[in-house]
């Protein structure tokens, strides 16, 4: 019922009379107004005018599914779960997904006891300053094209931020988010599947949105979405505009199962694009000079001996000459 | 102390004396007593004689992880897990390799309550006459060379099964064991990634040994071992013989994380080799020509056209022309 009653909120300009709700909702009167009193206890700013109805002021910054689903419009995603703490919204998923339940979910949590990065290093999560969401996922693709969601997500995120923020966000290819030369975003790409057949795909987000200190180990690597705008960002706004701008791309992505129709856009994002980088394989280290991805998602370089070549997520590693990025 | 007595009385041709055992086990007379007891009981023949010792004179049809750990030479599983009744060994490998416990892993069952088939099928799993086991590895590979392990497995089995029941065997690519034109065991291989990394690999192998009837809508596609040679065959020595050479054809594939090692052995036993067969892709059908794997595990098909062309597991089916297979 909060979902309804926010959405309803959300929907008005102006004012939403008392009646039209319960009208709407099919539910009392007083229902409507022990509603209204829940939500105002959890930070939520509902101004009342008697004859008026009415308006939503303000909400708290929290990511409580009601709160997401309200603000989602149409969505390829059946449910949003919340928790105010979990082990790592990925292995949530990956629960459900092992469950054969094939329901495509977002699973988002307020604080993570266990949050991962890649092969299994730590993401810091404490509580209630970032996004922590995963995206539960079948898509009825070849198993071997389905790393390059992670490219989607990538584009997803950056878009987000930029239109939501104003910063001027930039990719590392694959995956990770850079503002101002720091990371602000990780994302964590877990499938399980046959070779001829994705059971799941779980697609991990790590923002960090309102963090204001960092552990000592990543201080120097890491920012936060506040630490360079200097203004607190609403997370729930944040996460809706991802995850339609996520849904937008997916779209997209699944016509071709390639990255033919966002190559364009993934390479005005890339950090390092047109500059020189480190390509580290294993203890084999090549200069080049990024030319951005191809549709395969591929980063394309042009090596020391003048031939452009495909450069596989996975087979290497690259670093910038000038910074870490 | 179970695996180590059947150890070493297969060890031996002749008797091993009782004093041996516990110098060996670091235990006493009693406790030698009492474990040649309990084997006993579950039904091996053990004869003791005054003077002399034990001898192993016959072992019964059974799956415990003694009896397969006493077979098993040199290996690189760590352990082997028995159950009576399990639900799938791919279901307990996969919750295995979820743990983070990245030990390499042979699970046996004697019986499957939800035995499964590749996408969900199902796969029958009587009590007491099958092989049902799961591999749980953690290949340091690219995980989309990860499905070419269903080759190495098919491999080993119809290697295994012509060594212990001289059947001729043959592999319908990419992973179905054939006898006489029946399938007699299935390979299912699941993989959890990440894009850049193996969680865990886990190839559940099915294998028809004594079965003596099978359901209906099957009966006419399966076979088991036993229907083909009218002999009961021995289960953990089928199993042992297809653990010993999965191994062997494993190591050889780690080494270049491809088939092309192996190519040759595979194709000797590919089922349509230079035969005819349809090539079924979404609603499309050809008509094609086999001329056996690549290194890459895909099948090479002559089509109507006179050019050959590979053919991916998983983007079509293939069916021969004359019979299903």
């Amino acid at each position: 019922m909060k979902t309804k009653i926010l959405s309803m909120l959300r929907k008005q300009e102006t004012y939403v009379s008392g009646q039209e709700m319960c009208k709407e909702l099919g539910v009392s009167r007083t229902a409507v107004w022990k509603c209204m009193n829940q939500l105002k206890e959890e930070g939520y700013t509902i101004e009342a005018i008697s004859n008026k109805g009415y308006r939503l002021v303000e909400s708290p910054d929290t990511l409580t599914s009601y709160e997401i689903l309200s603000r989602l419009e149409k969505s390829m995603f059946e449910d949003v779960l919340f928790f105010e703490k979990i082990d790592s919204t990925n292995n949530k998923a990956k629960e459900l997904g092992n469950q054969l339940d094939r329901r495509q979910l977002i699973i988002v949590a307020d604080a993570q006891t266990a949050g991962r990065g890649r092969r299994g290093r730590t993401w810091q999560s404490p509580k209630g300053t970032d996004i922590f969401m995963s995206f539960k996922l079948h898509p009825a693709i070849a198993p071997q094209h389905a790393s390059r969601i992670t490219l989607v997500a990538a584009l997803a995120v950056v878009s987000a931020i930029e239109t939501v923020t104003g910063l001027e966000a930039k990719i590392k290819w694959p995956n990770d988010i850079i503002v101002n030369g720091h990371k602000v975003c990780g994302i964590l790409t877990e499938m399980s599947s046959e070779p001829d057949f994705i059971h799941h795909v779980v697609v991990g987000i790590g923002i960090n949105v309102n963090t204001e200190t960092f552990p000592e180990e990543i201080a120097n690597i890491a920012t936060s979405l506040y630490h360079e705008s200097k203004q607190t960002v609403n997370r729930a706004t944040l996460l809706v505009e991802v995850v339609a701008e996520f849904e937008r791309f997916y779209e997209q992505f699944l016509k071709t199962e390639d990255l033919s129709m966002l190559v364009d856009e993934y390479n005005g994002y890339l950090v390092h694009k047109g500059k020189e980088i480190r390509v580290i394989s294993g203890r084999e280290e090549t200069i080049g000079m990024t030319q951005g991805i191809d549709h395969e998602g591929s980063l394309l370089v042009m090596m020391e001996d003048g031939v452009t070549r495909p450069v596989i997520s996975g087979e290497v590693s690259i670093r910038g000459i000038s910074s870490y990025v």
